[in-house]
């Protein structure tokens, strides 16, 4: 199938097909332009309505906006992210409420009993990265939509973060994000994409 | 921040938001208008431009098209989602690919010694279910940006879906979707959204 017809099954028209997905790119360089907290409210306010198992909704989201609390994730960053890290507009720790479960009477009340099925915590860790990762997606798509490039960077040491950042116990960093506008040479050339014949069989 | 407000600050235009998100559900019911292949095409040759670790893309969805093939899967389906998956126009089994580091080379040439960090299966289990995770988070926008209603089910059985489906072993059965044109009473109430001064902090 030729890119135009694929792109006429859309609904959504061809400048937000370019927005969210076909130009956009992973930024490894960013301008001085900051990211407001209105963006990031705007941001949320979008994606919230991404569904999620139960409507559990388990990501948090810990903008390190102090020198401090940056100078704080700098050690468990790799070598290659760390410079990135260091100079980006805003970073993003995203991670997993793992005790998702004691919202659910409030968030899914079709199913008053789900809380109970979740009293088994490494039950709920998996189920709540699962939806948190889901909700992640939805997260680039929407810093996309704000006219933001989104950096999503699993090169850090998750554990060490976790500890640093979330003594509670009860949440697990799943991923760190760059977010900003694009700088100077912020990216390389796009890297190959699967074909939908290596992506999608049928029964 | 009240709603007008923060929509102002997307680049994304309103009719795009709604589409996406705000105005996009799960569906339970559906039409018989059927989903094409076209359709699950163009689909896709959206969303594969979204970023996964190493650009590893390990999303594989499997379409059920064939009466045996939905009829083999019903079994492995929670009671309460049996209906409604036999009555879909289109039932996909969504599944990381375990051994997606064979195709490293060729799709992240930047740091050719990646696939040898993948030796241990627990360890690209791990990483082959995230990023299929955040793939499965753009299908489900992908989908609603083609004009369908996404319907992603959790209650199923992964295990025995991938002994199904998936002999070869390098398979693992992460969710299924069902897709096509809202039908008559496709949706409850909105449930509720966790606020953003709920989900995001600031350091």
């Amino acid at each position: 199938m030729s890119a135009p017809a694929a792109t006429d099954l859309l609904a959504l028209d061809r400048a937000a097909q370019d927005l969210l997905f076909r130009a956009a790119r992973t930024a490894n360089t960013f301008t001085d332009e900051p990211v407001t907290d209105a963006q990031v409210a705007a941001i949320h306010d979008l994606i919230r309505y991404g569904p999620t198992a139960w409507n559990a909704q388990p990501l948090r989201v810990l903008l390190l906006r102090s020198a401090e609390a940056r100078a704080r994730l700098l050690p468990y960053v790799s070598r290659r992210n760390r410079p990135k890290t260091a100079n980006a507009p805003l970073v993003a720790v995203l991670a997993a409420d793992v005790d998702f479960h004691e919202r659910l009477p409030e968030l899914y009340p079709p199913q008053p009993q789900a809380r109970a099925w979740l009293t088994d915590r490494a039950v709920r860790a998996e189920q709540a990265r699962f939806s948190a990762t889901l909700q992640i997606g939805y997260l680039v798509v929407g810093v996309r939509a704000a006219g933001l490039a989104a950096g999503p960077m699993a090169g850090f040491d998750p554990a060490g973060v976790t500890r640093e950042f979330f003594p509670d116990g009860r949440h697990e960093a799943l991923l760190l994000m760059i977010i900003g506008h694009p700088g100077l040479d912020a990216w390389q050339e796009r890297l190959p994409r699967l074909s939908t014949a290596e992506v999608v069989q049928t029964l």
